[in-house]
């Protein structure tokens, strides 16, 4: 992907989509989780930090915390995490 | 739009997307501008806020200032702006 190519996701049925870019070799992600509970998998370690709205998450073999629009958490890479939504958030996934 | 329907908006031929989301009546998007200059219009005056990257603006009728990730700027309604990017960057708009 270059510089100047941004890529649209969509996941469960366009529940959750994103725009993907990259900046000085590195990838990330803008996108909002509609109301709902998903599970997200991990290749690359990544950092999702909340800009709107909030969420709850669970890494695999962990419990449930609660992530308010201006935090951020680490989930490992080859590993997943489950969210839980109320409302529409919007988040920005750094991979790490 | 519900509070479960995302959208995905892509301008100048794919070189700004974006996620729109509505929550508590209040509608919004997250985005991406990659590289290059663009100008926008609004029919609501907006909130942009950078979220990762940097970027410079220019209002009509005002001059040029710059963006970086962290920093807000707004614009009248029924009016518009330029801004010129030169690394992908990433926003929230709200629609205020």
């Amino acid at each position: 992907m270059s510089a100047s190519t941004l890529k649209h996701n969509s996941y469960f049925d366009g529940q959750v989509q994103s725009i993907g870019f990259e900046r000085h070799g590195r990838r990330a992600t803008v996108g909002v989780i509609a109301p709902g509970e998903h599970h997200f998998g991990t290749e690359a370690p990544e950092r999702m930090t909340i800009l709107s709205g909030e969420l709850s998450a669970k890494p695999e073999g962990g419990s449930w915390s609660h992530y308010p629009a201006g935090t951020a958490f680490e989930i490992a890479g080859r590993s997943g995490f489950d969210v839980r939504v109320l409302q529409p958030c919007a988040y920005l996934c750094e991979f790490l």
